[in-house]
């Protein structure tokens, strides 16, 4: 006897599988209670099958997806087509079908996920996703299964390996944003257009997903603030080093008295953070909790082999459940009413980069600023003028959101000053 | 209904069960289908009972374990004493009265473990330890659970909080391993007979544990080469850094061709390595596999809440199990036939620091010495004589147990030349 799988699509990450199937195949079949058999493949058309074929793939390539659908072996569907559509729509039908899916897909996970979580327990068949967030890093089946007993109080993530490694050469070898990109577009990090990538789309996605297995509660994409590396110049990287901090892209979801906030930003993490060591295309989920205090999952965000062994991972537990008869749990049990932090209740302290006319008064007049909003300086450098325009940089205390759209706000409103740029700062 | 607990022992740990518990009362409920109750407390004495009741616990605490023993409504025994007796006693005891059984007992579990294990299966209940090994960070359920479709090839660990942050302060401070030694025992880090954590016995009890886990082999105590901090000078530490290391203790199993192979020593870890930023009291698990590539876990490696938190999630599964209908399922189902890789097998680059008379010929004497047992060199680095002495410090390229067993002993044979210290490099 053996479980048969309903592959879809057969893109880097899915050819991966029959590589661990094969390498692991003894392990794989302890730990199902039964062989793992890769039934079908869904590819696009004739030519994809002819191609795949010609290439030496051994396997039933079919281009109806109801040849999987409609086929009562094949007991679990992994959908690893990407994109919104038609995945959307298989993965429904598979569910319908009374079939358990695993998915990789984070844009449909956190765009969508809600539906089809509940169509899952309707149905009573398993819906897993640990590939959905850093590939390779099981984090989160180890927040739904080892952290179940602490209470999460904040995530920060390094999620977006393309950023990461962008940042990385800016950082360590001075780049500029714009020679940081063409690199990650040439090594194939970075898509041609990549704006999911460099603005934290693609990592606002995974912190929705961390936001349900960390906090029990579903934060909507287009409440995730997200702001991306391209406003990043060479002198906030040098300003960073010179405070004694690292600047990453880091998305982080946390939990206020009024509720969670999930942002992705750039942020100033102090040099003796781990976080500040996830380099290159590295990925890392950094956890706060009352229990273990600070627990840190590191490893590669995406990629052929990581990918495919968190799918796999998620299909051994399947067949695991399928085998004991225990099949109906969620992925994530752990649900709580959402609800959105207030502005007030959402603090950390801040970084400004501002430009002003190198004359008599103007710290002054910026100190009013600040102070008239309560906030209060860490750190305050003031660069070498070049006789015309200062640099003032500011690390403050810790401020509220509200605090920042005002003190924003009144900079703005005063010709003398240029705000250029505005970033969080982890405090040490 | 609820489903009850007896704990064995209140000492620092237990008593930081209760707060788990009430913190985090409704998500632990939820996660385990059901209340959980600490029914009652094992102590060692009545004197001990009265202190603990007096300091305001309100637990039904007993003096015999007997009381726990044969009270059918307690389902799961935490066993939280330490050491091998009583605590082995017991634990069999409660096995076989068809309880099931949590623990944290590393010593235990590395020495008796397997015949504690083979008990629990055939008594169809559960044993679980989670926190044996590295405290806080969740590795074992990791390893068994998400790690399942991978290969491990390799684990490395920074597993004993106490001689990293003796080695932390002996790096990042130059201080003298006596000195550090004094402030971790001020700090209540370190006993008043250190040996167990500076000697790397600690650390093998944990790579034995993560032996089961990574490579489904059982590799025995004493098969576990240790090598402690102690030997280790300030000279090493600064030739370390000047050659681009860090040194740290590092448990290691690693899967040869022969079979596996485990050790504890210090290690030149190079700086960029993720292991080389793990600081302090923090421990880390460092996994390299065919699938994921490199994956690591970060956290506390002990102190209270965090150790308590892997054990209440340990009772969460087991309860979760109970209320499925589940429980039999070995934590650790990775079983393969062990066995131990041969001398020649087991490789990797090594540090040499040798004094010798400073006269002509001695460097080429050392290098005929390297050459005839066919070990090449990476880096030398010949210090300023003081007139009379020279230290040489040699980094190899990789060379074998055997090979370095020969060069060690030609060493100490040529009464020219005094071998300071051997120890283990971490290649890049």
């Amino acid at each position: 006897m053996s479980i048969k799988i309903g592959l879809l699509g057969f893109g880097t990450v899915a050819s991966g599988m029959p590589f661990l199937l094969k390498e692991n195949k003894d392990k794989i079949t302890a730990a199902s209670g039964t062989k793992l058999e890769i039934a079908k493949v869904l590819v696009k058309d004739d030519d994809e099958k002819k191609r795949l074929l010609a290439a030496g793939n051994d396997f039933n390539f079919v281009t109806n997806v109801d040849d999987i659908l409609s086929d009562d072996d094949i007991a679990i569907v992994v959908e690893l087509m990407g994109r919104i559509e038609p995945a959307k729509t298989f993965i429904t039908k598979a569910l319908e079908a009374g079939k358990h899916v695993v998915s990789a897909n984070k844009d449909l996970i956190a765009t969508h996920g809600k539906e089809l979580i509940r169509l899952a327990q309707d149905k009573g068949v398993a819906f897993y996703y640990e590939a959905a967030v850093a590939g390779g890093i099981p984090i989160l089946r180890t927040l739904a299964n080892s952290l179940t007993s602490d209470k999460v109080t904040r995530i920060l993530g390094v999620l977006n390996g393309t950023s990461n490694f962008m940042m990385t050469k800016m950082v360590d070898e001075g780049w500029t944003y714009e020679a940081a990109l063409k690199k990650a577009q040439e090594l194939g990090y970075a898509e041609s257009d990549p704006t999911n990538d460099v603005e934290g789309i693609d990592a606002a996605y995974k912190a929705v997903i961390l936001s349900q297995f960390g906090f029990g509660m579903t934060i909507d994409f287009d409440q995730v603030v997200h702001q991306g590396i391209s406003s990043i110049t060479p002198d906030d990287v040098a300003m960073a080093q010179q405070l004694g901090y690292v600047i990453k892209l880091v998305g982080s979801v946390e939990e206020t008295p009024s509720g969670i906030f999930a942002e992705v930003s750039p942020t100033f993490l102090p040099k003796s953070h781990p976080l500040a060591s996830v380099n290159d295309v590295m990925n890392a989920v950094f956890v706060e909790s009352i229990g273990i205090g600070e627990s840190m999952y590191y490893g590669p965000g995406a990629g052929q082999k990581p990918t495919a062994t968190s799918v796999v991972a998620d299909v051994i537990r399947i067949a695991r459940r399928i085998k004991d008869g225990n099949v109906g749990k969620c992925f994530n049990e752990f649900i709580r009413e959402t609800k959105i932090a207030h502005p007030d209740d959402v603090k950390s302290h801040y970084y400004f980069a501002i430009n002003t006319a190198d004359e008599k008064g103007k710290m002054l007049r910026l100190a009013e600023i600040f102070n008239s909003e309560d906030i209060s300086f860490e750190q305050v450098l003031q660069q070498k003028a070049n006789g015309e325009q200062a640099r003032v940089v500011i690390i403050t205390h810790s401020l509220s959101k509200s605090q920042l759209v005002n003190v924003t706000e009144k900079l703005q409103a005063v010709a003398d000053f240029k705000l250029l740029n505005t970033f969080k700062v982890l405090g040490e």
